[in-house]
């Protein structure tokens, strides 16, 4: 964890910063907001954190600990040395991994065993990493015959625990299933392994003029077969649509080990009930992908991307609106964050980057642009910021002219997501709502926590801060603490799921239920609704052995629920 | 029926098209392929068709007597006075039309009983009107449990018979379901009843500056929850998205009467399974869609078309690769025709146009960009236009100038969905296919008909035509005859389907199963995928009482499939 706080007062790198960081376009109409150096004063509204995350040596507790009232369902079998015998007979000796105590360590298996974000810590002793879609079939009628649960895993890079174990669940993990099968450039289809990384997909489609129509902060490890699973969202969500959209074919291994092969590379195919749609986002709880069929879009041309600075989440609104007017069809992110964020992000966050701002704002806003016409983007995109300038919609603005301000400015924004992963005590919440209403749950939690005499310099929360996707309603809520506390806990939550029922939002919004929000469906779902879902997990999974515990894992019988 | 052959040779009309068709911008680069008079000798490569449309008085043929092997299932109730007492207690007297001979005769229940392309009827007594979601709960709860079988229709537009009875299934018709319930015009959401017609919804819009992310033929006529039932693709697909991203809730009744509410607005929402995505294209199989919540995009303030003559199938996938390349996110159309679609379009289609080049070419396409800066998108598009012509991948071409034109140059498009609708013989394929071979089957099928002694002068079919969106990788694939003949039937089917499946496409592209491709489904998926769709069938209508016999009716038993 490299902390950068210090780095803030360089003046050198503003200088040069602000000497090439005017566009020629937009010179004249933001020459009234010089680009100054970062003054020192940054940083003094924001709480000071009471801890260094680089020297914290933490150690992730286990989920059946933190969540007690888990328990493990005794209809599974534990494993038996025959059960490990028999994956060694239908897999390459690398592909089974099983803590002997002698030359695989259960250490060596703990990056399986906990999650991306060290939130959650399962206790698997065995690892099986196939190769094919027919080695992954054999495991799953195998483990269905004998009672075995399993856990699909990607790239483990899931916020929500839908990754990892709770108990002794085998995971089955796609690392090994990475073959690009097959990509059309003329209708810009691929097809590969559900184990591909997000980012190899997209740098193999660079190279061939395409794009994969996601990005997310995650995608030098996550693998798509994951992010078909989870409905991953992400930051261009906005301009190249949602997984249910560009997903065009799925090969999935049910259960009871039977292949659904749905592998269309079609764009229409309108032959019966479409359902590969019930795997995208069902979280490896109906089967495991293996196979995904993608739309790439031609990649674009010219990328903008400007950061404004605005007074108010009022402004933040009138600026999107704006921004859907003016930017249209080559609007590709319309990301927000709060001043509180930004300071966590710098605090806490890996990437190095510089405010091109004199002073600090209560709001920031990145906007970019994808499009196939440099000088049209960049004409749209002065005539939006000139707009919002005049209108005083925003107070500062500065637009990237080159990659190395492209990537100061989008690591601003990947540094708030990168926080929420620092080994300190961190409430996350990933919410959606209608945008007028977007930043109020951020307000009224820091409200309620002062008001219980929670949050300040003496008391356990540090902030309450929010950041997230405008464009798609979508705010990541998140609460720093200096302690994880059970009085903080009960104070936060059911609050903001209450909150988010209440104007009908969502309170997973993009990051899933996994282990986190399962027992929380309700707040965002109907009974009828999910009465509905549990009939197509009983019909799909009559055994229950795809990632048990996860999505709607009924907890009632053990423990009253929080809510 | 308007037939508009002789104004083909106006030539008054062609010289005002001619003088005001030049495009400013476009004048330069276009000005070496002036508009002329289309000369006298267009049409002569088609075979003449042998009837005159309008003046066919054309009885619709009974469903059960076309397809002799549906056999009523026994299973369903006949439906009694008892059942008729129920529903007008249920109902106001206008929402219950029963055939009593006297205030409402069969001729008046027409309408309802045989599809709008007048290729399928049903025998149905009974049509329900229900003006709530309530009262299509009762309905359906009453229905479930008195085993009467139903048919959900909506604007009667489908072109597979999917909206109409085969024997006595009550029709429940949802154009009395017609509010639109809500706006949010910084979202861009629009939550409304499954009744509303498509065009009101997207004339209530336009008002708002958005626009509905569909556009059909049939605009003025269907019903978005029947849209949504059939996941309806059309024309403008390639811009805004198929509606399984764009529909971000539903409520739906299910058999048994159950309200599924998730009618979210928001446009990310993660809380479990997507089961509003099972609705989406399941044909009313699994439940009656009753409200409709869907993301709209700003209205385009640009919108350009062009329409270009091609040499070969060739050069229209060369150009549309470079329009894919050159208008990226602002191609919102690229749809293309052969010679011989257009003739009929013209001979049967009620829409009158003008073709505004001198001569004929084997190939047409329209081009159309909708985006928020006029100048930028004229730009692009004469960039385009003027690579075409220069690298010959295109003949000659024209850009609309005015709302005239532009109207003109649809009407083209619109005259060959038209003429499949005309009440003369027809045999009609909804194909996706791999873009390269798209209309090689157009040409297999054309050359097997030809050398069986069919097609000719002196044979029963008059021509076999290809049209359709090959940005979707979608063709129409048309045979127009001079008579309906089993020896000719046998001829094209199951060729036409062995053909598409040998490429992995779709025999629904985007027209469904109903009752017209239901027996079809194994060539374009799998054993496995069709007893998934089966269980979720059983699972959501266990009594099969939901638009029975259409998407998978299991005809096996009554006669062999002609498979």
């Amino acid at each position: 964890m490299n902390l950068s706080k210090n780095s803030l007062n360089s003046q050198r790198f503003f200088s040069r910063f602000k000497a090439s960081f005017i566009p020629n376009g937009i010179e004249r109409r933001l020459s009234y907001t010089p680009y100054r150096i970062l003054s020192s004063s940054y940083n003094t509204k924001a709480t000071a954190i009471d801890c260094e995350a680089d020297k914290l040596t933490y150690e992730v507790p286990f989920t059946s600990v933190s969540y007690p009232y888990y328990k493990r369902d005794p209809k599974f079998k534990k494993i038996t040395p025959e059960d490990i015998h028999y994956f060694k007979s239908i897999l390459p000796p690398e592909g089974v991994l099983v803590a002997d105590g002698v030359q695989i360590t259960e250490d060596d298996l703990t990056p399986y065993n906990q999650d991306w974000f060290k939130s959650y810590r399962g206790k698997s002793q065995v690892i099986l990493k196939p190769y094919t879609t027919k080695q992954v079939s054999n495991i799953m009628r195998y483990c269905n015959t004998e009672r075995l649960a399993i856990v699909p895993q990607g790239g483990n890079t899931g916020a929500v625990g839908g990754g990892v174990p709770i108990f002794d669940e085998i995971i089955v993990n796609t690392s090994n299933l990475n073959r690009i099968r097959k990509f059309d450039s003329l209708a810009g289809v691929i097809l590969c392994d559900s184990g591909c990384v997000l980012e190899h997909l997209d740098n193999y489609l660079a190279e061939r003029g395409y794009i994969v129509p996601l990005d997310l902060g995650s995608k030098g490890s996550c693998q798509i077969g994951g992010n078909v699973s989870t409905n991953a969202g992400g930051i261009r969500l906005l301009r190249y649509g949602a997984l249910h959209e560009n997903v065009l074919g799925l090969e999935a291994v049910l259960a009871d080990g039977t292949i659904i092969d749905g592998l269309s590379t079609l764009r229409k195919d309108n032959t019966g009930y479409d359902v590969k749609q019930l795997f995208i986002g069902s979280e490896g709880t109906l089967g495991i992908v293996t196979g995904v069929s993608l739309l790439t879009p031609k990649r674009p041309k010219a990328v903008n991307v400007a950061l404004v600075g605005l007074e108010s989440y009022e402004n933040v609104q009138s600026a999107f609106l704006r921004a859907k007017e003016d930017l249209s069809e080559v609007l590709s992110a319309f990301e927000f964050w709060d001043a509180r964020s930004m300071y966590y992000g710098k605090a806490l966050g890996s990437k190095k980057f510089r405010v091109p701002f004199e002073r600090e704002y209560p709001f920031y806003v990145l906007v970019e642009t994808s499009g196939s016409n440099s000088d049209h983007d960049s004409e749209k995109l002065g005539h939006l910021l000139e707009g919002l300038l005049e209108d005083n919609f925003v107070k500062d603005g500065v637009v990237a002219q080159d990659r190395t301000q492209y990537t100061n400015l989008w690591s601003i924004r990947e540094s708030l997501g990168e926080a929420c992963g620092a080994p300190v005590p961190i409430y996350k919440y990933d919410i959606s709502l209608p945008v007028p209403v977007l930043y109020n749950i951020v307000e009224d939690l820091r409200q309620r926590l002062i008001e219980c005499g929670m949050l300040g310099p003496h008391g356990p929360v540090s902030d309450v801060v929010g950041f997230g996707h405008i464009g798609d309603g979508n705010v990541h809520l998140t609460v720093f603490a200096k302690e994880f506390s059970p009085k903080v806990k009960s104070l936060i939550e059911p609050y903001v799921y209450e909150w988010t029922s209440q104007y009908q939002g969502s309170i997973a919004a993009e990051h899933g239920l996994g282990i986190k929000n399962s027992e929380y469906i309700g707040y965002s779902k109907t009974p009828a609704m999910v009465n509905m879902m549990r009939k197509i997990k009983r019909m799909l999974d009559p055994s229950g052995i795809l990632n048990p515990y996860k999505v709607f894992h009924d907890i009632s019988e053990s423990q009253p629920t929080q809510q």
